[in-house]
């Protein structure tokens, strides 16, 4: 660790520091996070490029009186080591969280591991604030793919007119994960471009005047009045439509303008947009080449940037790869995401046939409803995204899919536990939200082959038809439970005892299964469910349900009733995940729930007895 | 109903008419909707409003081939009858839905019961065409209040570079449901009343010269090119930024400009937003001086608009009385609804503490984690919200209220089966999502003083906490049954029968009791499920358990799976609604799932034999 960086204690420390140590400070936290991260793996470029932008918002606000809240989170590590915080082993189980967390620090205001939530989030607490009587500024973060978002919209549209100190910092690094698509994008790049677009505005050279000496010290040497309007203020666009001051674009990496801009943001004393300009990667040159492959990064060599573990064997590459397949054979099938095209797994179909490819930025709502539009038009659209944004189209999936019923495939990543990311990016709720929806199909596959088993059904299907599958690869199971999957297999292996189970956990029952000699029901699909499984139960005393998902609205609390209803006299033993599951490596996630092997084999050892 | 309306069989019947005729067809179209309104009750103002825009709009376009999405459909009353429908029963059991529903008819090619859809459904059935190569356009009609939804913006990130023939029409009746508030709203008007802002632009005028010529037999006075284009062309706005081009703002009510600008609009092929200002109410005196009154409204008397039955007995309207008081004490508390404040009750509110009260429009997600800033800030939100438009709010409510518990109390209004609305309506789904979130507590009150206790309890809580209430003022419950409501009321008939029941269902289940010597299980406190609930199950042979909720994720199913793993051997049978509910009277719905007094006494008695 850097001396400067040493030298803070608190928050507040930055603010006691000159201009050159400040330059200092920035090149010490840009080293400590490319070490931490390179060890660890986590978010790396947009870290690197909202350095400056963390040490001027510290050395201008005083957090947490005047909080900050990160949008999305991923972009924070910075800011957890300026409040004390050591990030190494960051992500891991005795580490920090790779988003704020409140419980970690009084800095972290409010959560943020889902895009777009910033300024609801900022305007609520200074609408607080300010029926308070408090006068402090409350600063939202917002990258400009998080911008992409309805919410964010939603915000813009009911702060403006708010009357409160809302700072809403735009970091614009000009691709958010994927290189940014859409309208706002196109209109932040116009902006940037458009040098002759900018105009004075008397009452911003008013106010000016007003803006509190920045120490001499800092700033030697002073730009001419000419420049610090040129550079700065751009005026008369969308920001302002909304009701907001709008100040920018500015220069994300100079931290003397970016101190100097936020100070007037901060003493506007109503709500202020400032555009600020980064780099995503800034300073370390293979992210800055590469940043998409730096975005959430697995640990790898800081010499060089390469990946200490090379691997592209994961069910999004395999589903990535299906799909490209399917669309081969049939026209009409289209792919969705939003933001996420090499998350999962699409990038090859996007360069086989863009004209089918679809990415909507972040924004899940709008991609839900716009599958079931294609749909409607006759196409078979497939939207790929991760169980827990998946969230954010609750309602679009039931209102917009189901009550009239579209073809919609949905390729569920990250099912079940995700590991580094902890409680925001958990796969643990899905089962219970689309189980709620008449009408949806649920597969979830154990394997490849069972993923592309499982795709083929689902294109087949009607409907809201879902493919759910880990952030992993295929686990190898023992020989004697290798088979043809289908809608469910049964191992029968003359036991009073049975398991059954879905996914991933196959591989652990079907361990569990030879040295305890209890039967296994592997589920493909696994909802709705199939009446034969009743009656299987039937044959058992002990009957242990194993499930990555929480209980309530799981798998095996639907069969527990349905067992109940139709006359199961038997044990029944529900296993879930219980609660919200914090960052650390899968497998010690599984043991806590009890979703591990040991587990599983205890657990039917224990009713033996 | 009248002459020329008598003459249309099919929707292309319109493009025959002269412009008299059509002028015609509109007071013919207003005579008949507000007649038949004023019998069943339903959404007439806006659909006053939208008579001039849906005849010019079945004038240019050439539905189904070119679809048109109404959004929200509540103003597709006059679309129904040009595509040769009868309103005579709107809303009820035999009539016809008050949305668009695919099954009645193939020009409805969208469901649209909540807001700010259609762009995103219009765009993927626009994107379907364009990979089909058909020419042909689509059209989605946004009300101004649906606009300030997220998804919107969303969808028009998308569809300006989208290269489509999507035709969005801005319906901009400057208020919504209520008087419309945010920014969005305010540079409409700004839009609207800028004379001197529009100017012409010379590949405008290039392009109208290829606009078909409009038959000479309608159109006899032209007006002066200069009006023409001074009337129609306001450029350089927030929706070119987004890559539309804009037409407007237009007289809604003047069919002849509203045909020619569709014209316009038809021939462009790119995308095109053309703005159209329109008077709710429009030609029925009492609903344009009271839109919000006749929104959603109840039968009236047509000669003078007053309502057939005048009732301000609901649970809404109670909730926002207790609201009012416990603010006059607590100054901590705030009120937040999306765009909702007379049906959810909080028009007294606003009136008492504007600085508290934040009506945030057709944003729900917004209002959720706005709720939790304000939370996080110190105060005490609750959020006002009909069930069915909580689904939207999913994520914010686990992400953003939960994963770091926030005490935001949640006011679901609309809870249960809800009539006249139908499937996109229905309050039966938020039980299971709730339930899914950890943490979350839930109470159902079954009349106005347990909604009180309800409410003072969920404000003395701590995280997510949920009262739910039906469309409905509070039912009797037989003397016998008045008690002081606890987090669970039991009454114990010494019976071998048990009914478990909550909210309004309880009125039909202490009937049930009498009837057939049942004991009763009333819960208040709904989720999470009280231990003590398993122990009394116990007692019992037969256990049934009536919701109003959907069957997966419901509390009945929680318990079964409770009572399962804790032993329970007696019978235990689940009572819930099945599917989507389609329109027609609460009591009608309660019958055919079941969860009517009837339903009830037969259950228990058959469980006898």
């Amino acid at each position: 660790m850097g001396k400067i960086l040493e030298s803070i204690k608190l928050a507040s420390d930055v603010k006691k520091l000159n201009s050159e140590q400040l330059k200092l400070l920035c090149k010490e936290l840009r080293d400590e996070i490319t070490d931490k991260v390179s060890e660890t793996g986590g978010h790396l470029a947009s870290n690197l490029g909202a350095i400056e932008l963390t040490v001027a918002l510290h050395y201008v606000f005083d957090s947490p009186n005047e909080p900050i809240i990160w949008d999305v989170g991923h972009q924070c590590y910075a800011h957890k080591i300026l409040t004390g915080r050591d990030i190494t082993g960051i992500r891991t189980e005795n580490g920090l969280s790779g988003f704020p967390k409140s419980a970690e620090s009084e800095h972290d205001i409010f959560v943020a591991g889902h895009a777009s939530t910033s300024v609801s989030a900022a305007l609520g607490i200074a609408q607080a604030k300010k029926i308070s009587g408090d006068d402090n500024s409350v600063v939202a973060v917002v990258g400009d793919g998080a911008a992409s978002g309805g919410m964010v919209f939603e915000a813009m549209n009911n702060a403006g007119r708010s009357g409160t100190n809302l700072v809403v910092v735009l970091n614009d690094n000009e691709m958010s994960i994927s290189p940014n698509v859409g309208a706002m994008a196109k209109y932040l790049a116009n902006i940037r471009s458009k040098e002759g677009y900018f105009r004075f505005k008397d009452n911003l050279e008013h106010t000016l005047v007003k803006i509190p000496l920045i120490g001499k010290s800092i700033f030697t040497v002073l730009r001419s009045v000419k420049t610090f309007f040129k550079d700065m203020f751009y005026s008369s666009n969308t920001f302002e439509h909304f009701g907001f001051t709008y100040i920018g674009p500015v220069d994300g990496h100079d931290i003397e303008m970016l101190i100097r801009t936020l100070r007037r943001a901060q003493s506007i004393k109503k709500p202020v947009l400032v555009h600020v300009n980064t780099v995503k990667g800034k300073g370390y040159l293979p992210a800055e080449e590469n940043p998409s492959k730096f975005h959430g990064v697995a640990p790898f060599y800081k010499e060089n940037g390469e990946l200490k573990k090379a691997s592209s064997d994961s069910f999004s590459h395999e589903f990535g790869k299906i799909i490209c397949e399917f669309a081969e054979k049939d026209e009409k099938i289209c792919a969705i995401t939003a933001a996420m095209a090499e998350g999962t797994g699409l990038k090859e179909f996007s360069e086989k046939h863009p004209e089918r490819f679809f990415d909507v930025g972040i924004a899940e709502e709008h991609a839900m409803t716009f599958a079931a539009g294609l749909a409607a038009g006759g196409m078979k659209p497939v939207f790929a995204v991760y169980s827990t944004f998946l969230q954010r189209a609750y309602d679009q999936v039931l209102h917009d899919a189901s009550i009239e019923p579209k073809h919609v495939v949905l390729g569920i990543d990250r099912a079940g536990i995700v590991g580094g990311d902890g409680e925001t990016h958990q796969g643990t709720f899905d089962i219970p939200i689309l189980t709620s929806i008449p009408g949806t199909v649920i597969y979830c596959p154990a394997d490849y082959d069972e993923l592309r088993s499982s795709l083929k059904k689902a294109f087949d299907g009607s409907g809201v038809q879902a493919v759910r599958y880990p952030r992993d690869c295929e686990r190898k199971v023992p020989e004697e439970f290798c088979a043809e999957y289908g809608d469910y297999n049964y191992f029968d292996k003359n036991s009073d005892s049975l398991i059954i189970t879905y996914g991933r956990l196959f591989t652990e029952a079907a361990a569990a299964s030879k040295e305890t000699g209890a039967s296994v029901l592997k589920l493909g699909k696994v909802f709705p469910i199939e009446n034969n499984i009743v009656e299987i139960c039937k044959n058992y005393k002990n009957v242990y349900f194993f499930e990555e998902s929480v209980k309530y609205g799981s798998i095996a609390e639907h069969l527990g009733a349905k067992l109940f209803e139709n006359g199961f006299e038997g044990n029944y033993k529900i296993h879930c995940v219980s609660g919200f599951v914090p960052h650390m490596k899968v497998e010690n996630a599984m043991k806590i729930h009890g979703l591990d092997r040991d587990s599983m084999i205890n657990t039917v050892k224990e009713a033996l007895k």
